[in-house]
């Protein structure tokens, strides 16, 4: 009997000690749910964009991703799948009606997506727009590209390929705003800090590879002297890589491209682009889950509920060259 | 012995399930600590900033503080007493010598103490710069004010004070970038979007009270129609406020400021300055500590280690006035 009566003992306190402890864990968890940066897997943060699936949005989407695992929430991906204002209203009706607890939005216009936009935010869902801004929506803040600070980059970059001397052009989208700034970056980089440097031409490539190429042809013919193009987006690029290669002009024309897709990287293995412009995608998509999350949890100056948010973060360049051109393949 | 047999084999189980559960619990946390942001707290972080202890980083040590908070990290807080660029140097140097988990740091002069800083990137410490920037140097971020946009909200506040209409003045100091930065944005959205109002007149208030009142009653003078006054920094702001007070112009000119000391809020309060521009100082303080602990824990594109960050972050600004005056003092 009295052996039983210890084994008795025994067994009611080590139920005592185990309940004891899953209450101390369980309170402990409760605790860290209200101070910490943990949220629900229920609660889904959307990355809407134009034009989904294409390369350029993956790093983005890694971001968001790497963001949402480290604050335990989930994520949805969505967007028109053409180049389409319409499509892409039309996508972001249809998240808004779900009720997420969040979404980044990469707009193909600066306005046409605002009376949409503002709904989102009004029904009380946080919005963020990354990449391409719409300025006069009510969304909380923009994660993108300082434009004007890249084509500086450029110029710091160009000036290094060319040792600081001679005639240097641009190839660019002369009426679209992103491009227009890139170019006065670079241009204004050039004639302050460059006095042996001068751009003597600015074409117009449209964005198209082929209108690049002749675009480059037209105005080495014109500047024989020159030795430098900087392409402020990828297509012409490619275009301008092409120009150079069959005018075998390899070696006396650097070109500086800007964004990371295949053909662009190809060209820079195979030394025809010297440098291309990446843009800080990840970080975009990273720090928009974060600014996400902060608006959903209440987590800011709760004096400044107008402005919860930092209205406008630069995400950055880097310089991709030869050396470095490997980690910006897709992995 | 049956019974007491049946009783051994629950002990068993129970002991069984015990240790499994302990071993489930242990697991979980190891994977929590790896993925989320969860720091330690002898991790510390350092703010450094210039005339310790006053009142405008009250709030941004409120934000640094916050986020210590969330991630579970530790901070402190140093820094020069006297407005004085060695003696900030000095701490700084003391501060790197403790080899602290990140600094984030506000500098009173954009290049003394770029060797000091470049000195802490070097040894491997994470630095950030918050509300004034040594662009020249090797910290990671900067986290500010965007003053140009800061005068661009002040304009359209001044343009909702006085419908649209009138000549307006600017007390300001000429010759610092970030006052000359808010009053070109004021002036620029003043001509570009308000055809009825005109900036007739730009004084330098030299940053203080006495000045400022003495510049405002010159304006007054020479500007009979002027309906309002922009004041780029806060000790100006009561000094104008006295001007107008003592003129008794208080119902014919409108008076905005810059940030949110206790003699601005007053005169807020009592209608003499009718907005003032309140800096994200909170914003600047929980950005600076959340990048710092991103680059200790590595937590970035990988791909882009020599710009882990976002280079920029226009922390925004929010307009006071009597309707909101009361949450801006300090508690």
């Amino acid at each position: 009997m009295k052996k039983l009566l210890f084994v008795y003992l025994l067994l009611i306190g080590l139920f005592v000690i185990y309940i004891y402890n899953y209450q101390m864990e369980s309170s402990t968890k409760r605790a860290w749910n209200e101070n910490e940066l943990v949220g629900n897997m229920d609660e889904t943060y959307v990355m809407v964009t134009f034009l989904v699936g294409i390369d350029y949005w993956k790093r983005a989407l890694k971001g968001f991703e790497d963001a949402a695992e480290s604050l335990n929430v989930s994520v949805e991906y969505r967007g028109s799948t053409q180049y389409d204002v319409h499509e892409e209203m039309t996508v972001l009706e249809q998240v808004i009606a779900k009720n997420p607890a969040g979404i980044a939005i990469s707009t193909m216009d600066p306005e046409a997506l605002n009376p949409v936009i503002d709904k989102a935010v009004e029904a009380g869902i946080p919005v963020v727009m990354f990449d391409a801004d719409a300025p006069e929506s009510k969304a909380y803040s923009f994660l993108g590209t300082d434009n004007y600070k890249a084509g500086v980059e450029a110029a710091h970059k160009m000036a290094d390929l060319v040792n600081k001397s001679g005639e240097v052009g641009v190839i660019t989208l002369p009426h679209q705003l992103n491009h227009q700034e890139r170019t006065k970056g670079f241009q204004d980089t050039i004639s302050k800090e460059y006095p042996e440097m001068k751009v003597v031409s600015i074409n117009d490539g449209r964005g198209d590879q082929v209108i690049s190429k002749e675009e480059a042809e037209a105005m080495i013919a014109a500047n024989p002297n020159l030795v430098g193009i900087f392409v402020t987006e990828a297509n012409g690029g490619v275009g301008v890589g092409q120009a150079i290669v069959s005018n075998n002009l390899k070696d006396s024309i650097k070109i500086i491209s800007f964004d990371t897709d295949k053909g662009t990287l190809d060209m820079i293995k195979d030394d025809v682009i010297s440098a291309t412009i990446a843009q800080g995608t990840w970080e975009m998509g990273y720090w928009s889950l974060q600014f996400l999350f902060h608006l959903q949890h209440g987590i800011y100056d709760q004096d400044r509920k107008n402005a919860p948010l930092p209205r406008n973060v630069d995400t950055g360049v880097t310089i991709v060259t030869k050396e470095n051109v490997d980690s910006y393949y897709p992995q």
